[in-house]
């Protein structure tokens, strides 16, 4: 059967909104360091490293953490719940993941695991995350308002699908970013309405930046609709302080903006003079209730010291909105049934997680603090390295999971990365990927005032490897620095 | 602090194709159950029924159907391996379920189940299914081409999402049909073009019908760029004939179209005179190679005997596509990271299921035929028992898991849901709810020829069920007969 007809999809004829979305922390970079790993494989001795440190995402168990053990033995139970009646059970779990796995499933019509669940996600399980929630902010929180997802990706593009409906919606969105949101708006269509972080200020979000660029975008006929907000800050590491996020949420009652806040590094906070403050709770402190703020909080079980990434869980709290709208968001989750039980089960544990007295109390904790304090020291050392290099500045990792320092180039350098027809950071970010088998992503990816230039690094590499990465990463910078010096 | 802006989101300014998609097996009859399955939780007594049974939807294991104890242990032992090593394990869990998951830890870069892998799934797990593929179809298949993704919806959605430009391009779908397919067309602002099944004809797929709703759909200029085939039927349970399939193959060659071919429920064959083929083994069997053919086949953990749909597992198998054109689709596939890992495990062993000489072999065998037996046997009564009431008619469930039967219904009952506003197959399968606490979705929620009347019920509820649901099924009936006579 010869081929007769020219083929039904080509490059020419694919959605041109799909041609135009970039997702850099899994881009060319990411690919050029798989053909390397698989090369590592057959010839070990064909680079001068022996190993790819992926930091170019925040994936921690992919860099050898260890999951933590309570949500693990809860997990493992309420997938084989038969085993919870059999005595050798207690040997190998804990009594309070064997009493946690038992209520869960209690929680569950028909202590179904493998039943699709309601489309926000099982009830018994968003009450306990409300329940969390509550928790942590001293404010009520309502399990009618969550929608468990599959991570916190879902739950991004749910909105942005809702809300663009032309490419005259915009969205402002900080830069640098995290691309999931320039990408999610260029594959629904939508504007992306950038407000810059001011780099010399830790990083810092001002509101009289972020309302020239509204006033900007509305003079050329854009409908802001939504202002994205990540704290703490993704790449950036900055903690918002308190002040600061009033006056955010005072400016989106004003500008009438939806206020979409990627609070997934909730949990990882390094410096002792910040405090993460959940949107929700800074409104609510303000007297600013469902009527008047429409406000939607994401969180993750891939991020906190959890680090759960393959499990693919998470939830937003959409508060806010009217009775018709929200009927919207919950058709929009309904069409893909439900996210995965497991990760909606992870969701409630780590909003949910044991409290003192319980068996696993103990351990559970020295590995919760072994992993944030671990973090913390990886954070400053790296920070400490970057800044100790010629040609370096970088701010603080007050949170997150990563570093982005600013590249100041040599002038050939900058020739010669335009000389392949590349940008100046991706250049580095290449050059410093076949010296040392590190993979950083350029700042492009992110976002960054034009003609500055950044990367974007993880403090995810275990501690005991951070010596010779720093090392690595020295003596490369200055050979590149040497062979490009003007 | 008062309300003083209008909400930045109101009904009215939300995306149009949010509210034009629809998707009626999780719509208004069901947020009605669960009303009435409220009210019997606090009032046992108010309705004349005890339990709402949801036979709205594919969900074996909420209505009682047991997981699939090797698949589970593999699960739950990849989930927590530390107790790999214990002594306690090997009397809790099947050897060939340890030695399974720790081939398949050592198949996952540093064992990290916890770790987002791959955009396409974790490459050996991907080896595994596609050996599957080859042992399944005798043709080869390639790890390559498998897209690993949290339940074939989302896999729908990513193929719509590349090939839907505007209102302009169409994919040509049955009807009836399934309608996340209807939703995520509306979804993604392109156009469905509708082919008929023959219901005289067992729900047959004329290619005649399709070419000339084809051709009725280029004469209206639209680019119609794929055909979507679902094969078992859903909602109308036929299996094509391996002639019927080289027709189609032909057609999507001749016309230039992508091929959908949803295989979800290749495993759900209940005649013995029907076998699933795959399009993919049609194709290559006419010598019809990746240079051909244009196919994307979905497969999915929710059906076949396992019903695992809570894990939200299952692949694309992507064929026939440029490498400019693939790398669009991994692209898409990375924006949202990965699947989820649990999900990715168990399509690797729905499609590996244990062998001849493993300890699991027969209680595995035991427990997969006693299923699919059983839900033959419930798809002949159930079938019976429709075809035995006055004015009803219903094809044979030849595969997948749900009857479609017809209703003709007397004209004062049209009538009587014209008056409430309802389409008289709403109305009766509100009607039915009430009286009965049995949940079924109207045909008009999966489209069929204009003036005629469906529901689709699933054959799921556990068969000492079955009788009981028969009585009450028949008794509603004739009552709604009755009182509807002409």
């Amino acid at each position: 059967m010869g081929s007769t007809q020219s083929p039904p999809v080509t490059f020419n004829s694919i959605n041109p909104k799909v041609l135009k979305c970039e997702y850099a922390v899994r881009g060319e970079i990411v690919s050029h360091a798989q053909r390397l790993q698989q090369e590592l494989q057959t010839k070990p001795d064909c680079y001068p490293f022996d190993e790819i440190l992926y930091c170019n995402i925040g994936n921690p168990q992919s860099l050898g953490q260890l999951p933590v053990t309570f949500f693990r033995e809860v997990l493992a139970l309420c997938d084989h719940p038969s085993i919870l009646d059999k005595s050798e059970t207690h040997a190998l779990f804990s009594s309070d993941a064997i009493a946690r796995a038992r209520q869960i499933l209690d929680l569950i019509p028909g202590r179904a695991t493998g039943a699709y669940s309601h489309s926000q996600g099982i009830k018994g399980l968003r009450d306990a995350i409300a329940a969390g929630i509550t928790a942590r902010d001293g404010f009520p929180a309502n399990a009618d308002d969550i929608f468990l997802t599959d991570g916190a990706s879902p739950a991004v593009h749910m909105m942005m699908q809702l809300l663009i409906r032309s490419e005259k919606d915009g969205i402002l969105c900080p830069i640098p970013q995290y691309p999931l949101y320039s990408a999610s708006i260029a594959l629904h269509g939508g504007s992306l309405v950038p407000y810059y972080l001011d780099e010399a200020a830790g990083w810092g979000l001002e509101v009289s930046e972020v309302k020239k660029q509204l006033e900007d975008a509305r003079s050329k006929g854009i409908a802001v609709r939504a202002i994205v907000v990540i704290n703490p800050g993704n790449p950036t590491g900055q903690v918002l302080a308190e002040g600061n996020q009033r006056e955010i949420v005072e400016f989106c009652k004003k500008e009438s903006l939806v206020l979409l806040a990627d609070e997934v590094y909730q949990e990882n906070i390094y410096v002792e003079n910040k405090k993460f403050n959940s949107f929700k709770k800074i409104a609510r402190s303000m007297g600013c209730g469902e009527k008047d703020l429409s406000l939607v909080s994401f969180q993750s079980v891939s991020k906190g010291y959890y680090g759960e990434c393959g499990k693919r869980g998470g939830y937003m709290e959409v508060t806010g909105f009217g009775a018709d709208v929200r009927e919207q968001i919950y058709k929009l989750a309904s069409v893909n049934l439900c996210s995965n039980i497991s990760g909606q089960i992870l969701a409630s544990l780590v909003m949910n997680p044991p409290k003192v007295g319980y068996e696993s109390y103990e351990s559970f904790t020295a590995e919760k603090n072994g992993i944030l304090s671990s973090l913390a020291r990886r954070a400053k050392a790296l920070e400490d390295a970057f800044n100790s290099l010629e040609g370096v500045t970088c701010n603080k990792a007050e949170g997150a999971m990563y570093l982005f320092p600013r590249l100041h180039l040599p002038r050939k350098a900058i020739e010669a990365a335009k000389a392949v027809n590349a940008a100046p950071d991706a250049f580095y970010a290449r050059r410093l990927l076949d010296a040392t088998g590190i993979v950083v992503v350029p700042g492009s990816g992110f976002g960054q005032v034009p003609g500055t230039w950044h990367f974007r690094c993880t403090i995810l590499p275990q501690e005991n490897k951070i010596p010779a990465i720093i090392t690595r990463l020295k003596a490369f910078h200055e050979s590149f620095m040497g062979e490009f010096c003007d």
